[in-house]
This record gives structure tokens, sequence and C-alpha cells, in this order.
């Protein structure tokens, strides 16, 4: 799969290519650094299951990519992130205003890749995806600082900030390979039960890792006000009316902003038992994930996305 | 056309709903003030010139003004404007953050309708002219405060921001109504020639309006650093050298930022024949652009697209 994926990561590059000196090295610096990529791997092995038409897979997963590349760099913007896959954002190095287009040209490059696969129905997938990835967006900063929330909302949310783009993903790897409706179906809902997993995963190291690779202080969520999971499970089991239970609260409403405190916080939910029982509802979509994939025929795709699906949980390991 | 117009408009609100009260409301505002609706109307016109598929033509065309609006949304994040057409903007009103996230929500919604017209050609309209949006708007901000500019470059620059999705908004038309590809081809060009007139009259306006009607002052593009034609013809005919000459290089690279110096300036392009001249300029374009529909074969259509044309210079005269 590594030829295929430099064939990726070339039309990537290509597409996001500027006609401006500065912008163009810039961005390149953060295409380049690239993350996993594991949307586009997940996208040509739910291709490769069936019809491997490499070169039309080669462009959607190019452009699902760039899709997600364009989203860190609005979400950095929103984030004020001085750092990215441990280099300076483009934020930290331009105004405001060129990031915002920038984000944007990256979105119409995606588009046009979604579009050059001459398939309408990826079309739809692309633009669904990045809808969802608005709206999950938008929902975490309605949500922000909203102590009510129960965990169908934080499931909305993460599926649209997350999941969609790997269902999405997946979706298209096997509409391009021409798989049959049911198996389309069911290697959607197995990116999405990933994407759900990794999503988890992250905000269990939110809380756990000191520094994350992306330079974020631990909580770093918390304290921007938004409520994930394990902060939901380790506020469930809080004697309503304790101290714990109003501190929490007030961090979540904003209302205490002192660095230190927020601090304890985080250590106590570290050191309750929220960390394991977020994990095993990670495991749990990570099983849901493999079971979908038993409808490949290919054992080879099927044990690679198998692997795929585990590596959320490894990180955790 | 009335009534097609409004379904046009039924689709736009009906996708720019979005599930959170405050910003929906905040969103269907910015829809409904409308602008002239100049793109759906050129891209229906173009439709009914051939075959008149209404519902795909109503679809299209509602893409098309989401579009438009979703670019205006984030555009007026990088101007920091405060109110477009008549309202306060979004961003006046919202944090920056999710006022991208509503662009880039708005830009799902209409990639999401360019797809359901189900041509891919279509897609791939759209996303070029997404692409050549970003493009102009970059551009504009690369080229600010530069002295050292031509009308090429002022050309480029004015058909990415503007005259591409007119131009997008022209063929599509042309595509779904199955025109000849000769004659979608003449449909697109009159299109773009139609987006530089306008454009080019907005920089006209921009220099001779006390106030425009989306509340910027007089000069505001000259403030900006913004070189537009009106400026460039002026700046053409100032002796090399001259007081005038100086002073007006100094307020373009932002050296001079006094506000009653720089209307001084603006009051002396005001009285050059530099207006007149890019008034001939922005005519040339819509006489090519009447040449080009001569090949519609239905006379009322072409005879409605020509006045669309003729509306850009009805503005100054």
């Amino acid at each position: 799969m590594r030829a295929d994926l430099e064939r990726v990561d070339a039309r990537v590059e290509q597409a996001a290519t500027i006609d401006y000196p500065l912008a163009s090295g810039l961005v390149l610096d953060i295409v380049k650094a690239g993350g996993k990529r594991l949307r586009p791997l997940m996208l040509l092995l739910a291709g490769r299951g069936y019809t491997y038409d490499l070169d039309r897979l080669v462009t959607a997963a190019a452009g699902i990519e760039l899709l997600h590349t364009a989203s860190l760099i609005h979400d950095d913007t929103l984030d004020r992130a001085s750092t990215r896959r441990g280099k300076p954002t483009l934020n930290s190095r331009l105004g405001s205003g060129a990031v915002i287009m920038i984000g944007d040209f990256l979105f119409a490059q995606s588009a046009i890749l979604a579009a050059a696969t001459g398939s309408t129905r990826v079309v739809s997938i692309f633009a669904g995806s990045l809808g969802d990835i608005c709206d999950g967006q938008l929902r975490e900063m309605m949500d922000a600082h909203r102590t009510e929330q129960n965990r169908a909302d934080y499931e909305k949310r993460i599926y649209g900030k997350t999941a969609s783009l790997f269902a999405g993903a997946a979706e298209m790897g096997a509409v391009i390979g021409d798989a049959p409706e049911d198996h389309i179906q069911a290697v959607r809902q197995y990116g999405s039960d990933v994407g759900m997993a990794f999503q988890i995963i992250d905000d269990v190291l939110d809380v756990t890792q000191e520094t994350d690779g992306i330079g974020k202080p631990a909580g770093n969520d918390l304290r921007q006000g938004t409520v994930t999971l394990p902060v939901m499970i380790y506020a469930r089991d809080l004697m309503p009316g304790s101290d714990a239970q109003r501190t929490l609260d007030a961090v979540i409403r904003g209302e205490i902003e002192d660095s230190a405190a927020i601090d304890d916080v985080v250590h106590a939910i570290r050191a309750s038992s929220a960390i394991e029982e977020t994990i095993e509802a990670a495991r749990i979509f990570t099983e849901q994930a493999k079971r979908q994939i038993e409808i490949i025929p290919d054992p080879q795709s099927r044990d690679l996305l198998a692997e795929i699906a585990d590596l959320a949980i490894r990180r955790v390991s």
C-alpha cells in the first residue's frame, strides 16, 4: 500500500500548490508534515476489497486528505493553536484572513478532486461530510460551557467532527470499488465506528497526556469548556452538591480559570475510573467496526482494515 | 422569472437553516436580506435559452447563491466589515470562529446542492469557481500595498474574485439546459464579461460614492492598499516624482494612514479623467458580453441577459 499512498501524497501536494511563494511554502509544510494518512488508507483499502480502480481511488483519497487538512487549518484558527503536527500553524505565521482563504482554497481543491472521480455519489458523500464536520464544530462551540449535556450530545458532536469523514472515506472507497450496496453500507458503518473510537481516545489523551503531540496543555478541552466523555463519566459519579462537583461545574462554565485549579480537576479525572470506562466505550466501537467488515470478501483488505480499527485503542495501551 | 427566482430563494433558505436558534436566525437574516440575485437569474436565463429543466436549474442556482453568500461571510471576516446588505455582519455579532464555521457550513450546503443536480460537470464548474474565488482573494491580499502592479494583475484578481462565479453560473445554466458545446462556451464567456464589468463598476463606486450600500467609507479599497483600475489609470497619468505621485504611492504602501490625506487623494481621482476611462473599460466588457449571447436561439432569454449586462453600467449613469 505504501506506493499507492505515495501517489495520494503526490496528488495532495500538487493540488495544494499555490501560486504565491510564501503561502505555498507554508501550506506545503502543513500538508507534507502529514498525519497518519488514516483516511486515505481506509479509502484505498475499502476499494481494494472490491474492484481496485487505483486512479479514481487515489483521486478521491487525495480529496479526503485535503478536506481534512483544510478543516484542521480552519480549526486552528478557532483554537488559535500555534503548532500542529509539530510545525507552526499557518495561524501563527500569517494573518487570520489569509488563513481563512487558504483553508477555503484547499476546500476548493478537495472539491475539484472529488468531482474528478466523475461520480456524483462520491461528490455527495464529500459534500455531506463537509457539512457534518461544520455541524460538529458548531455543536462543539454552542455546547461549550454548558454543564447540562448527555452522551447523545457528545456522540452527535464527535460523529460530525471526526467520524463522518472516516465514514465518508470508507464509503467512497467501496463506491468507487463498485461494491454491492449492502457492502457499501457496512463499510461506511465501519468507518464511522473507527472514527468514533479515534475521537474518544483523543479525548482520553487530552486528559492523560501532559503535552500531546500538538503542543496543547493537558485538559485543553476542559479549559475551553468542552465536555468530553471522560469528563461526563467522571461527573456522573460525583456526589451532587459536593465540592468536587461544584468545582467541575465552575470550570466547565468558565467561572474558574486558574490553571492550577484546573490541573487539580484534570488529575482527579485521571485518578478516577472514568478513564478506563471511556477506553472501554472506544473499544466497543472498534469491535463493532470489525464485525462490520466481516462482509468484505478479500481477506487481506479486511485484515488491514481491522488493524486500523485496533490502532485507535493501541494509543492508550 | 419572478416565480422561479422565488423557488430559488426557498431552496436557499431551506439549505441555510441551521440547527442552532441563534446562528440560524443570523444566517437567515443575511440570506434573506439578499442581493440582487443576479447570479441565479443569469443561471436560469442561460438554461431557459435551451431546455428549461426547472428543478435542476433551481437547485444549481440555489447552490451558486449560497456559495456567493458563504464567500461574502468569509470576506467580511477579512474586512472586519460591520454591515453587509444593510444588516449587521455575522462578524459583528458572533465570534470569528463561529463565523468561519458558518461560512464553511454554507459552502458544504452549496456543494450538496451542486451534487444534487446529478451532473459531475456542474460540480466541476462549482468547485472550479470556488477555487477561483479563493485565488482572487488571496491575490488581493498578496498584491495589497504593492505599487508595482499592472492591468493584467488587476484583471486576474477580479476575474477570480467576481467574474468566475458569474461565468460559472451562466455555464451551469447552459450545461443543465443541454446547450451545444460552442453555445456553452459563449454563454460562459458572457458571464465572465458581465462579472468583470460589475467588479470594475464596483471599483468605480468605491471611489465615487461617499458611503456605498454596504457602509464602507469612500476609497475603502485604497485605504486597504488595494489598487483598483481607477487608481491605476489615475497613477499612470501622474508625473513621475511629482508630489501627487509620491503621495499616492505612500498611501498604497500604507505609509500614509491619515484619513483626511487619503480623502484628498480620493477626491483627486474623482476629479481626474480616470473615472470616465474606467467606466469605458467596463462598457467594453458589457458590449463583448452582449455579442457572445447573440448565439442564443431564444430571443427573450437573450434580451433579458443583455439587460443584466447593461445593469452593470447603469449603476454609474
